[in-house]
């Protein structure tokens, strides 16, 4: 582990490849290896224990690919193993919660606050006990969204069923007077114009791709492990490759995938 | 591998126990280890290669418990693996697809047939090509419907969006004039009243469970494999067991789930 290693992202699929986006525009001089764990994607709606097991191998993985740091770029993986990662491996590891939970606390002005992600991640109630953590007297409301996911999976970013199913899930929250909402999965930042508008132009949404590339710049200067010179590039692993995979990668991530590397599970 | 052995049917998680629940009816006399690959699930939205590798896997599971037969009773693990799986193995397999192939072409008298099913069941071609050998004539129209899995999974089965959506994958259909649609995946029997009011009540739905029950018996009689007395039981394994798994599928089975095993992936 050198400070001119890479830095490892994982994620259950590819909705890490908006954390990888911004982590690349932010740090252009590092390098990255990105997992996605497309052949057992989605975490959000298995058990704890399963999303700890997978998240175990995903970490050790990109060790064996001599990574200095690791982020964890999955909600689910984040709420339901970052904890235990931290205690268990000795290398820095960054997930998406932190970041998140503090970017809420400080953009609440009310502090009633709108948590939104998978199945996974609102039962760890990871978010919920963050915030209240660093802000006791925080009313925070958190909603399983499901359907999000595979909407976007689908294409259907700004449909009348979108709305629809945006206006099931979320409608309630223009009852309970929230100024920010938190977008606790990686897919989410691509719902954020129908989100933004079933919630209300006055609610400030948190997308957790952008608060991590800031706190893992952060992290990484603290403990002085920025890149000094060399090569820099970035490689993608998947343990499933779609026939679709570069197409929709390449939407998501914003630029070319010159290749992409085969890890079976 | 003995006649009084067990029936082994896998599947990519629980909406295979639709398969069971036919099999478990019709069987009365009959052993069943279900195996749900529920930590992997879903296999319609990953390549063929991956679940040729999965269904493998499963495979060898079963045969490591001493069964019988096998059903596979994952339409993509039967589109994508099954014609493989049968050459591999000595033990007799039978997927979902050619039972489906075999009501549709009896069931239609336009010989203009509809197809649902996930990605990659539609990817793969199976349906449309069994359906084209014993029926040249026949007009096979194919869409993969990648929603209606998460809808049912959500609890969503008949609602204003589930109809939305439906609208959106099956509207063409009545354009087309099909007298037979298969319901090319497990989950989407759930849906047959909403399916059945977009495509028209002139349209016959092919549950491929209940066709598959039916060859299952007709396969079993033929090759002298039915069970002669003894006790008889079902046993499931999961790959991950969800919070909810009790609950969701007692539902599909309709009946009591006595216990349910742990099996890593």
């Amino acid at each position: 582990m050198t400070e001119n290693g890479a830095i490892g992202v994982f994620d259950s699929g590819i909705g890490g490849l908006t954390v990888l986006r911004e982590l690349l525009t932010r740090l252009p001089g590092e390098s990255f290896i990105y997992f996605g764990d497309t052949a057992r994607v989605p975490y959000g709606t298995k058990s704890a224990e399963t999303v700890l097991k997978f998240s175990r191998e995903n970490v050790t993985f990109l060790l064996d690919q001599d990574v200095k740091f690791i982020v964890v770029a999955c909600n689910t993986a984040s709420a339901e193993a970052v904890p235990r990662l931290q205690r268990e491996f000795r290398i820095p590891i960054v997930g998406v919660i932190e970041p998140g939970v503090r970017a809420a606390v400080r953009m609440s002005k009310t502090s009633k606050i709108g948590v939104i992600g998978t199945a996974g991640t609102i039962r760890s109630e990871a978010y919920q006990r963050g915030i209240k953590e660093i802000s006791p007297q925080a009313e925070v409301t958190a909603r399983a969204c499901p359907l999000f996911v595979p909407l976007v999976e689908e294409g259907w970013v700004d449909t009348p069923t979108t709305e629809m199913v945006a206006e099931s899930y979320l409608g309630e929250y223009r009852k309970r007077e929230i100024d920010v909402l938190v977008l606790g999965c990686t897919h989410y930042p691509l719902l954020r114009d129908v989100i933004g508008r079933v919630v209300g132009e006055r609610v400030a949404l948190v997308d957790s791709a952008v608060e991590t590339a800031s706190e893992v710049q952060r992290v990484l200067e603290g403990e002085h492990l920025r890149n000094h010179g060399g090569e820099v590039d970035f490689t993608i692993y998947l343990s499933d490759i779609a026939p679709d995979f570069k197409q929709v990668g390449e939407r998501i991530l914003g630029r070319e995938i010159p290749q992409v590397r085969l890890r079976l599970v």
